[in-house]
């Protein structure tokens, strides 16, 4: 019987004996205490980049994020993107981009990295189970405002470089960082800046990598398409000031009144979007494209099941991915002015402004559909009669990207995966909209690869938002292997 | 030359040879900075009856309103009514409501006095110009939530009754105090506590005056009517969690979508309510009632130049005040659950509660009224197809109040009107609801009338609230005309 001196003396040859890239894994696997606690510092700064009060926090986020590149030997740069300004005037610095780059050996491939450390907002009060900022692991999930979306992804190629310095294995490629503190926000002031770098800090990659995305089902993935995003604001005033229901109700033309059939007209039952001449922009779906569809692993019951939701707008796991991936949605997000509170208020709003986004898709043209959208609320509304004042704008836009998944970087992606989990990885998509694939892609023209590592049920931009330690831990040696894998090209 | 002396000197004997009345009259001009800064004091407590992590200085406001009571010599008494519920589960206790009583001289007339002291929510970021909690004076005008609704007249009452204690002038009344803190919030517990109290507390009153309204224009007015409502709430579910716009969007029925639809079923762009059935409840007007609107003095122009409205949805005086008094509205506040902060967030809210209101006149039921909207939105709700799950709930209801204005006491109060002001009363209603002048009536079968002291551009249940000084302090002298005045009777 083996003493477990002599054990472990076997176990240290054995790791000894394996693959470079087996030690990274086996080093990935000690160390993940370590990297659950820089994920629950990461976590605890509240890098909400659409809420103009925290953008301190963002600010502060971006700096962590700069040293730590600088402690793994890189280089980096707070590059300045400009300011922020609001409706009310307001103006507030935008968080600067982090540009890192470690490595710059001319016979190494240069792979370029992005990924983003904002985070939508979040309030225990909107039904968090645990303080979305305090990193709390449960049932061997990491939950936390960001954990998956997108502050793990990015800890875990940082963890991936430092596993490989730690065990002195030279990294086999040159790397350059590109995280940004905009992206739930409509990446404000980073496409400039791309543009601005093509030809100096972009000009030597060879391959651009994403991990912001998740897995569509417990099969790994690779995704080469997002769609993109337009967020409108439909603002209504009927007054100078807020109203009481009693002076003035039946008197006034009320604004919520208004604003209500205008969101009403946006979208009907079955999703389907009501704004005229959208149609006519969507790609034509081909028959082979559908064919692709049916090999995809998904499981519409448990899809379900997860979301407690009994009935969905479609029906088949073909049709349901297409309307995901490949056709627009439109969403109703909420209300700013009206009364939001618990109990009761008798209020008139005097000034409301409804927002809602739509997701698009190939070859969807922002500008063209906020014109669109534009001309037909202000026609819904004249219908109307109201004279009251109305105000349509475009937040933001951002097209749709697809790209051609059968690229050289798609097989290291693949072969990465195989790697870690022995299996083969599934072609997706992503209905979130990540517009940098489509800049990077459009700037650099390199090849843009999303390899996410988060899984299909982490809740993002939601209550419990979480990454489970598994995806976390495992996810990083995938991100070790693409590194490995890519090196070879 | 008179010298400065001897004018003081003529003043003081002029003063001294007036009526009792004129002296409560100077009096309470000297004392007007006093009561003031009183109302400074009571505005600092924020009792917002509809917020219950406030309900602790709604409970502190009563004890300061008891404890005053005491100091003019009166009994009181801070009654229990009981817990408040909530749809979560949540279990708070009702504030108490004072009743106090101050002279049972049984050849004095008992007058019982009505008022409240709880508030609508504020908070500066609604677009205040001050602190909602500090009093702040400006041109005239006294700044702060309560102000005019209702902590200012409550207050004016408590003065009047000081100003006759003070030049020693015996009350030519007795008193009995009604003051309570759930106004706001549907005078939660009030009505049951009326109808234990009508054989007991309640039993020797002649009349009941409510200061809790406003003057229709710059003239002084009488009120003999309120409208009834009826606050819904309406509460569409698709998921147990949030979702994210771009990875659900297109594959579930939102939830805001339903919402939307079912709010922008309920009235038109007119103004008219949907809802079937309600019209035949309404009393139909006849043409005796549409005279007397044409007396009334009210100035449209200054109405809508005031609120910066171009339009209103009735085009003559006599079909806008008909509307705000006389026929139903509807009202839509707002909605509960869905991205209401500044900034884009991309959500797909779970579970989001719409917020309606509708105004109520004679015959209408809120029962019968209840179950129409119950009805009717099930209906719409039906038609949708939609899987997700739908609640309509009636927060509170009362009945609007109309009363004989040809009684005695409504005799009192024009006389008192033309004492102070000089100018005969208008005999108005009141668009907003105070259902307790109902209960009242109802309840001790006893005149009630309503003397209002606010005025019209008090902005009550909006930003920047305000009672000017001139309407405080005057008020405060029709109050005390009002007690010389209904002693006579």
């Amino acid at each position: 019987m083996l003493t477990l001196a002599v054990f472990s003396l076997l176990l240290h040859f054995a790791i000894q004996a394996s693959s470079p890239l087996d030690q990274v894994f086996h080093y990935i696997d000690e160390h993940q205490d370590d990297y659950v606690q820089r994920l629950k510092e990461w976590i605890a700064i509240q890098s909400e980049s659409g809420n103009p009060t925290k953008r301190e926090d963002v600010i502060r986020m971006m700096q962590v994020v700069g040293e730590m590149i600088k402690h793994l030997g890189g280089t980096v740069e707070l590059t300045d993107v400009g300011n922020e300004e609001f409706a009310d005037g307001k103006i507030i610095p935008l968080p600067p981009v982090v540009l890192g780059e470690l490595g710059k050996d001319p016979n190494k491939t240069t792979v370029g990295i992005y990924g983003h450390v904002d985070v939508q907002p979040a309030k225990i009060e909107d039904g968090w189970s645990t303080d979305p900022y305090l990193l709390t692991e449960k049932d061997g999930n990491l939950y936390g405002r960001g954990s998956s979306d997108d502050k793990g992804p990015v800890l875990a190629w940082l963890h991936a470089i430092e596993a490989f310095q730690a065990l002195n294995q030279e990294l086999p490629v040159n790397l350059k960082f590109i995280f940004e503190g905009m992206e739930e926000s409509g990446s404000k002031g980073l496409d400039e800046l791309l543009k601005e770098k093509n030809e100096t800090f972009l000009s030597n990659i060879d391959y651009i990598v994403i991990s912001d995305s998740a897995w569509l089902s417990k099969k790994p993935a690779l995704t080469y398409g997002t769609r993109g995003l337009c967020y409108f604001l439909v603002e209504v005033q009927c007054a100078n000031q807020d109203l009481h229901s009693g002076l003035y109700g039946g008197t006034v033309h009320e604004a919520m009144t208004d604003l209500i059939a205008l969101l009403d007209s946006l979208v009907n039952s079955t999703g389907y979007i009501l704004i005229p001449g959208i149609d006519s922009d969507v790609m034509p779906l081909t028959d082979e494209e559908r064919v692709l569809y049916e090999g995809i692993e998904f499981n519409l019951e448990a899809f379900k099941r997860t979301l407690d939701i009994t009935e969905l707008l479609h029906k088949t796991k073909e049709d349901v991915l297409l309307h995901r991936w490949r056709f627009p949605s439109l969403s109703i997000h909420g209300i700013e002015g009206a009364f939001s509170g618990p109990g009761a208020k008798t209020v008139i709003p005097a000034k409301v402004t409804g927002k809602f986004s739509i997701r698009l898709v190939p070859n969807m043209d922002p500008d063209k559909l906020s014109s669109q959208v534009t001309t037909y609320l202000h026609g819904v509304f004249a219908a109307r009669g109201s004279p009251n004042r109305l105000r349509v704008a475009l937040e933001y836009g951002s097209k749709a990207w697809v790209t051609n998944f059968t690229d050289k970087q798609y097989d290291a992606g693949r072969r990465a995966i195989r790697k870690v989990f022995g299996t083969e990885a599934d072609l997706i998509r992503e209905g979130g909209t990540i517009p940098v694939a489509r800049t990077l892609q459009h700037t650099t023209q390199k090849s843009v690869m999303m390899l996410p590592i988060g899984g299909a049920d982490d809740g993002i931009h939601s209550q419990n938002e979480k990454l489970s330690r598994n995806s976390y831990i495992n996810g990083t040696k995938l991100l070790a292997a693409y590194i490995a894998e890519i090196s070879q090209f």
